[in-house]
């Protein structure tokens, strides 16, 4: 059989790990495309760095286009927005295949990719770009294809969950587990793509896409990072019998006017103990998926990491490979439901809202008034009293809501910073994973 | 388009939910095909019972062969052996794909099927067969194609999860626990399929063979139920910080000659409570897949029932559908790896042995010698004083193993039956998901 030819754009810790496979899985490979993989050259800024990687150093070159120009089989691994998209555009054109980890590109710029891979006839494949070597972006797309997925919810960012980890575990503050997740390289020197929500967002909006067949753009992802999680509300989330997680959240929902509609969101949420992602420590990867017939499925493991990234990676250069010897291409994107995405403002959630009040007759009535207001149920509220005193003492109060939208919900706290009686609304958290009866869903 | 035509063959609890997804979501269905999916017909024994579907009324035919001429897609949901056999045979000889929940079939024949359908050209694909509505069979197939997968560990069988989740949860007996599985509907009438291992053994064999690109028949797969774990094993269990589980295991191993081989066993096992796959409560489904690159991933969900199953069936249906409107098939099975199957005597496991012992000196030391005598290396042991008496009271001893080939963990045990100061072997499970140093791996 002729090879198929690949060439690799990047040598970072992810390019270095798909190098080595591609050459000490060489036989293997070839089996189970039915045709060898010849790697044809791989793209790097800079010659001479030794990468350690059992390759001809005259693979390496400086010339990113012309390698892409011979190439049957493109990896980008990169990252970033350019040169990437304009290296991918040109290789797509060449009718060239792409595989990509490069959930940033995707994130801004996928419609216009996938369109440019259907035009042309070739594959673009991204499985390592969402939860590192986890396969789910080929089971929401083809494996739940036959069947309705009604709601997302991911730990898709490693970082952040093991400094909320690190906070539910040892009582520490952001800051210091922030530090500690630096110390151990889980985090970077600057954090800000992960503890900000970006990262996560990304991912949010590719599954967003694939779940719902819609275009999803980052820009219409709610994005809420962790920096404003304290040790307190951990506590809080700790007495309800919940975790404090950043989850990616996409889900069907319906519009104002009744009409079908996606919401797509991260934040920080508490989440029941008993849900099968709270269980999820330290900087790993898990997503929860329901569908109206399947059920709820759950998919776990390691995401990211430069080996697991690159068997993600390795897999979808195997599924690219195999549809060119057989002449053909895999099932594209396709967002022909193309429903709309509700502005976080419509989004029905619900919230877990804690109070320093006065601890005197009526505050619970006034408070209670509040949320009714505002057209907002209360499931469940608790009073505690912090400290006695002249003058009326100080209480905590814990208000747990039923679901609302997010705009009534926002504005039943704005109003309750003005009450008199309240001295601060000391945290605010959704809450998710709990179904309209309070049990774990 | 010109339709896809999809004859179904069977009309229980499976196929009831397969055509009332093909008729209720039809819009959708045709939009992710490329194509509009048209039922041609279902083939049931008897016509005349009223299924309640949204179908026209003469869909329904006895004349199974028949409908399978004329289809491109061939759904079978009929189970067991004959006729369906013989049906998907027909089917894939006049050209149409075919898409199965059959597990047992597969189990026994599927290298005649897989065979039939390369040399046709069409797809034969079964995602529903092992672990229900679990994208499992799909990723384990493409996913982690660019891999080596090294172990799955799989609850596969929700019927003894549950029953062995009750018995650890409420300290009940195994055969109060079958009574109650039963009268909730989690158990069949006459249970041996499942609790004796036989449903779990089915699909043990396709993934073994999946994940190690290897023919592995129904007949090479070890087989123990549980017929045989007491509520005395269970709090032996709970003592070592284990619950006791129903596990298929398939892991890559080395032959007594150092050859690459694979072991694929069902059997009980003892499971550390830290273990990924020891919360899985209930009549659920989990497959632990730990693969060199991708660490270790999870897959999480609903074993079996009508609609889990019917998304699973009908995410194949859309996949076969969508090859036939690109004018291609999917990747077929391979079985280019071949490794030998270890008979389970020269497969590696550890033991966890109660004994109850005279309580007097040099037990231990005859103990011990029996487990060196047979190059057994003891990783634990534990004596706990039973009852005190004339003549010498009676105690427990616990001896939990390193790893060794199970032939010389059994001919230990079989010794140690005979030891005039061993009473009775009370218990013996194996050990699964410890790494060498006893951590949880």
């Amino acid at each position: 059989m002729e090879p198929v030819k690949v060439a690799l754009l990047g040598c970072g810790v992810v390019g270095t790990e798909v190098a080595r496979l591609l050459t000490t899985q060489a036989d293997e490979l070839a089996a189970r495309v039915g045709a060898p993989l010849e790697l044809t050259g791989i793209a790097v800024r800079r010659l001479g760095r030794d990468r350690g990687l059992p390759v001809d150093p005259s693979l390496f070159t400086t010339d990113a286009e012309g390698l892409v120009a011979r190439a049957d089989v493109v990896v980008e691994v990169i990252g970033g927005i350019e040169p990437a998209r304009s290296l991918m555009l040109r290789a797509i054109e060449h009718g060239a295949s792409v595989v990509t980890a490069n959930k940033a590109l995707l994130a801004e710029d996928g419609p216009a990719l996938y369109e440019a891979a259907a035009k042309h006839g070739v594959d673009l494949y991204y499985e390592a770009s969402v939860a590192g070597a986890i396969p789910l972006l080929r089971p929401l797309r083809e494996s739940l294809a036959g069947d309705r997925v009604t709601r997302v919810l991911g730990i898709v960012n490693g970082t952040t969950n093991y400094v909320l980890d690190q906070m539910d575990s040892t009582g520490m503050g952001f800051a210091e587990a922030v530090e500690q997740a630096q110390s151990l390289g889980y985090a970077e020197a600057d954090p800000t793509a992960d503890v900000e929500g970006f990262d996560a967002a990304a991912k949010a909006a590719i599954l967003a896409s694939l779940a719902f067949h819609t275009r999803v753009g980052l820009d219409e992802v709610h994005r809420e990072g962790i920096t404003g999680v304290s040790a307190a509300d951990v506590r809080a989330a700790q007495a309800q019998g919940c975790v404090v997680k950043l989850l990616a959240i996409a889900e069907r929902s319906t519009g104002p006017g009744g009409e079908d509609a996606v919401s797509v969101r991260v934040h920080p949420a508490m989440l029941p103990r008993g849900h099968q992602l709270a269980g999820v420590r330290g900087a790993f990867n898990a997503v929860f998926v329901e569908a109206e017939a399947a059920g709820e499925l759950m998919f776990y493991g390691p995401g990211a990491g430069g080996q697991p990234t690159a068997s993600a990676v390795l897999g979808d250069v195997v599924a690219v490979a195999r549809h060119r010897v057989a002449g053909g291409r895999g099932p594209g994107e396709s967002a022909y439901a193309d429903l709309p995405v509700l502005p976080m403002d419509e989004t029905v959630t619900r919230y877990h809202v804690r109070l320093d009040v006065a601890d005197k007759p009526g505050v619970l009535a006034q408070v209670a008034g509040v949320f009714a207001a505002h057209g907002v149920s209360i499931e469940a509220v608790q009073q505690r009293q912090e400290q006695a005193g002249p003058g009326g003492g100080r209480a905590v109060l814990v208000v747990v809501t039923h679901s609302a939208p997010d705009a009534a919900l926002a504005a039943t706290v704005d109003e309750l910073e003005d009450l008199e009686i309240v001295d601060s609304v000391a945290g605010v958290l959704r809450v998710e994973g709990v179904d309209a009866k309070g049990g774990v869903a």
